[in-house]
């Protein structure tokens, strides 16, 4: 088998990013948007009158909870960083985001999706601040237009120089979200395997130079007549349990890099199918961050209250995560690199050091 | 109390070196000179003749057995690094080398050393290759010329200056030596004090941008009195341990930053005394190489039997300096950061990360 040497940067990066077996039980706490918009509506004020240190305690509060049960933390440089980085612990990798919260549609069709970068903030900062990895977000829809399709892929390319230019792992997140109509419907579960998938596609040519993906869920549960019972099921099926499987491995069989699966504020429950699913089909674990907490938000400004809910359920829901993805399949047995034993130093050689 | 703010890249890079408690048990196996002299006795050829890759193999070795016992290992980008990079455990801090092995003594007298950096080796480069911190190792004499003087100023400026642009921790090591005749002896054991203390006066100045020392044994328990019965004791006393607790003591009021104590190929009894005194003195952990490893290499090419001293004695050793270090003050806890409540981080601001 062919397998990619690997630079010493990316190596150290995706040792850290993972536990010692491999899998990786990664915390995301980089939300912006969404996390601005839920306090606005848990205090009844305006998005506009969040404070900053709402947002930024909030944060640190969750980190210093949560970090200990976590291989990796996903937080942002604005609100999270600044005030999170005490509270991680030593063994616990740092990622941090490098997109812009939400996207614009400024010059294209207002259904379709630009991501950006955060003003002043740069990969290399990045690495001098400590992080072990680079996260991206890019929200893409293969039928979007030339114009936002050249726009994200440019995007992504970027980052993936500059990841390799500073040798950091370069994660990248996809979202994929309707043209037309909403996510939420069992049209959008019908087209969503299709559209996870030939994202997939896209991003793993060698050219945007990714290490591992952050993917969606390729089909939706929600949708899924199997879990009919279940607290989260919508009534209405676009699929059975046995095409989710299916799905799943044709994902797998896509995917020519490691691949963690995301939680995209789903509940806990549905979470942990999802991530039994995905990794008995070849994922290399998760990226989580609302299934976990989001629940703890509600509380808000009750520090107290908030405590109690991430030192117990939003605690036992990281165990369970973490239980789920036990079967994981570990970064360095993906079909990329071939096997702990074939794990090969780029450039290995008596000159390494001149020649790095 | 006035506390340090520290930068972010600095922050994980110490949380990192230490245990979560904040004590350094830190594992050297960047030796090279020293190293390729012994191969050259065991095999019994030239040092020209020692090759490559026997250092290489034996640093592998030695990092895979003993790296899971220590907080940071700190290697060399030659022999060390491309070979051992994927033993280091991902919980294991990675410390890189910046100077060339040994020293020259051109345009000086020739029993002054001048040290140099590696050869197309940068701090810059070690950052990228996943270096958590620098370590430097300058010889220093503070009655040595001052284009000697002037000369080992600089380079330890330089890599201060390079670590704080790139924000990494600066360890630097202070090594003295003899102007005269030879640091083995009771002439020499008495000036150590004198020499170590004034050495750590210079590259206390802040204007070096030293974040932790790494500091000799301030006096030589070979030449104490109380140490007489002992297998080290080499029969001509310099002081005793009451005199060398007040050595440490005075030691520990003039560093202005966390140290830690190296062990310079003593015996493992004898480093283990060291450990025990600088830590009750104020010592934050130890930096140690060949004190817990270095009788493994008589049993070089057998690796059966490398392996075998390894995993019994060398561990062994490891646990019992590990041991004596609990004793040793927290990083934070030292009055340069006053307590881990005190930890601030620098420009803490909503507007940090650009202005980072």
């Amino acid at each position: 088998m062919d397998t990619t040497p690997i630079s010493s940067g990316k190596l150290r990066g995706l040792m850290k990013l993972a536990d010692a077996s491999g899998r990786f039980k990664m915390m995301a706490i980089d939300q912006r948007g969404s996390m601005v918009t839920k306090l606005a509506e848990v205090l009844g004020i305006e998005k506009t009158d969040v404070k900053y240190s709402d947002v930024a305690s909030l944060k640190t509060l969750i980190t210093r909870i949560l970090a200990p049960n976590a291989t990796a933390v996903l937080t942002d440089p604005i609100y999270g960083h600044p005030y999170s980085v005490t509270e991680i612990p030593r063994d616990v990798a740092l990622l941090l985001a490098y997109e812009e919260s939400g996207y614009v549609s400024e010059g294209v069709s207002e259904n379709e999706r630009l991501s950006n970068p955060i003003d002043n903030w740069t990969i290399e900062k990045a690495q001098r601040a400590g992080a072990d990895a680079i996260k991206l977000l890019a929200y893409y829809h293969p039928d979007a237009s030339k114009v936002t399709l050249q726009h994200q892929q440019d995007f992504v390319r970027h980052v993936g120089d500059e990841c390799e230019k500073q040798d950091l792992p370069f994660l990248l997140e996809l979202v994929s979200y309707a043209l037309e109509g909403t996510t939420k419907s069992v049209e959008f579960a019908k087209q969503k395997p299709d559209l996870v998938i030939r994202s997939v596609q896209e991003f793993t040519d060698p050219s945007y130079k990714v290490d591992i993906l952050k993917l969606e869920f390729p089909a939706d549960l929600k949708y899924t007549s199997d879990y009919k019972d279940s607290a989260f099921y919508e009534g209405d099926s676009a699929y059975d349990l046995s095409d989710v499987r299916d799905i799943c491995q044709k994902l797998d069989a896509t995917s020519t890099l490691p691949w963690v699966i995301l939680s995209a504020g789903v509940d806990i429950e549905e979470f942990i199918e999802n991530v039994k699913l995905a990794t008995a089909a070849g994922a290399s674990g998760f990226l989580c961050g609302r299934a976990i907490w989001k629940d703890a938000v509600q509380f808000y400004p009750d520090n107290a209250a908030v405590t109690q809910f991430l030192e117990n359920e939003a605690t036992t829901n990281f165990h369970n995560a973490n239980t789920a993805a036990e079967n994981a399949l570990p970064w360095f047995e993906h079909q990329h690199f071939g096997g702990v034993e074939n794990i090969q130093l780029a450039k290995q050689s008596e000159n390494w050091h001149q020649e790095y």
